[in-house]
């Protein structure tokens, strides 16, 4: 292939909130697949808040990205040259691949998307690594019953937003934390939550009470902080915590202590970790199950979507500080 | 029945260690079992950490012990008069009810304990509630798995020497952390343990280090404090955290916070609290399994006995102060 390819590479590690400073963006020429190798355009990228673990050196559960090395990413492209016999030119093809516009890839890291496709973005989101995260955390931990309350943090986000319609969808009653009143709107009024409690509210004990009459059974944790001490405090006996995530802490040099574990005990509660990419097989599962709901509508979301690659790291500071409104994509070509 | 009973009743709650003063010794004309109640001589009391929570007013899973009523424990008990069929005289039973010299219950209350007995007091200890505890916990949490590191808290009391013996047996490495060397060599020496942390180590994250090279996929939590966060900090990817007690903070007016848990995240680690009044159907479960391994003597125990009830309160100070060595009973009568 002819032209160039432009590449989001590593420039310095951030202390704190990332930005454009920490990375160079790079033009280089087009690479061309190896046999077993795919190259594909990129039309969309996803941006998420795991993004700023990669960019640390502290030990995680996924390498660190290195100095000079593209930025990971979650990609929906495609196929423009393939020297592989299970890729041909036009396939559309989700990857894990990076913050670069075109991206050469081993087949077998590429997952081609058939039938009848839902909105390409959707691939990055609602049927995506977030909504698989929902999905599986729900699914293997969570247990929602009937009837029972489920509390769900960053609920107007890309992970939130689809917990509690799973939530909703197994005759739950599902409370909703965000912040701001327009997210708290959509969570009530487009998502379907039974009430949403604003994070900045003074005394979040009180406002999460209130939401939660009957306690809460199942409290799905994206954000850490405040809210999680809150949250906690709601518990009900034999209660299951799923640990996503703790974005409110992403940046910090040192974590702030945490809960003390005494009532875990005394009422018996779980609170377990997970990662979406323990289980890739629940990808296709997900994808299979929801893209109907998606096509006829039934299932609810919502996109920022920024153009070009060149905001890239923009989009990652909105998405560390809360500046997005639902799943975070950048529209890189198509 | 003629005579006089004894009771400890609760005079007042403590604000930190219990102690005798804290209870009164009345004596009171015997008690007659109206149709359906039995009437038992206690022959030994348990004497158990669980206890310091009944004393406060503190909101848990079991009611608070009122000021005046007698002080809660199990017991092992023979029946001298029964107004219920499914009794006679010279039954031996257990049951829940506290530290009395005699003991008016319900017939459903009590267990009648039949065919070839093991050591009467070992039904409080190794073959009651505390083996009981350690059973469940490792069986429906911990899960370990054969050549799997097991580090257990507590490691030469009641739960955690059961715990951890399960624990060789299903092929795990075991690791104890006692206080002190006496209690290190008996859990290295009597219950076989691979290796035992003296807890009062300078460096308590480097001691288990050293002890459990592989890290540590099962922890079994009884203390809490210092002890715990060094132990969270040796936990491998996908980890088990069986929280049975904190005893470190019994006695604390306020607990001090815990582990920032983006830890469970990073690692997928479990953390689940348990109390084995859950799963009653576990008590004659584990009875029939580990008596035949006390009476061939496969299974080790200790047990510090202490004759009389009126010591039942200085009992109850030695167990939450760790001055006992292995299960706590007092010898009542027999």
């Amino acid at each position: 292939m002819s032209g160039l390819r432009q590449s989001w590479v590593l420039r310095e590690r951030p202390d704190g909130m990332p930005d454009a400073r920490h990375f160079n963006l790079i033009s280089e020429p087009m690479p061309t697949p190896a046999p077993g190798e795919v190259l594909t355009r990129t039309l969309y990228l996803s941006i998420d808040p795991y993004m700023r673990g990669r960019l640390s050196a502290r030990k995680s559960y996924a390498p660190s990205v290195q100095i000079g090395e593209p930025m990971t990413g979650e990609t929906v492209g495609e196929v423009i040259a393939s020297a592989d016999p299970g890729f041909a030119v036009g396939d559309i093809v989700v990857g894990p691949r990076g913050w670069q516009s075109h991206i050469l890839s081993k087949a077998a890291a590429l997952t081609r998307l058939e039938g009848e496709l839902a909105p390409l973005s959707t691939y990055l989101g609602v049927l995506g690594m977030p909504g698989v995260t929902a999905y599986t955390g729900m699914t293997d931990i969570g247990e929602p019953k009937a009837g029972e309350t489920v509390l769900i943090s960053a609920a107007s986000g890309a992970v939130g937003s689809v917990a509690g319609q799973l939530a909703k969808r197994a005759g739950c009653r599902v409370v909703g934390i965000a912040g701001g009143p327009d997210k708290c709107l959509y969570v009530q009024e487009q998502l379907g939550f039974d009430a949403c409690v604003d994070h900045h509210a003074d005394d979040l004990d009180a406002a999460i009470a209130d939401a939660c009459p009957n306690g809460v059974d199942v409290y799905f944790e994206n954000v850490g902080g405040r809210v999680q001490a809150a949250a906690f405090n709601a518990l009900n006996m034999f209660a299951r915590v799923i640990m996503c995530g703790m974005v409110a802490q992403y940046n910090a040099a040192e974590f702030p202590p945490g809960p003390n574990l005494g009532f875990t005990v005394a009422k018996r509660v779980k609170i377990q970790g997970m990662l979406v990419f323990d289980k890739p097989q629940r990808f296709a599962e997900w994808r299979a199950l929801a893209a109907p709901w998606i096509l006829d509508g039934s299932f609810a979301y919502r996109e920022t979507v920024i153009d070009g690659l060149e905001n890239a790291p923009e989009a990652l500071t909105m998405v560390l500080s809360g500046g997005n409104f639902g799943k975070m994509v950048v529209k890189v070509a198509g």
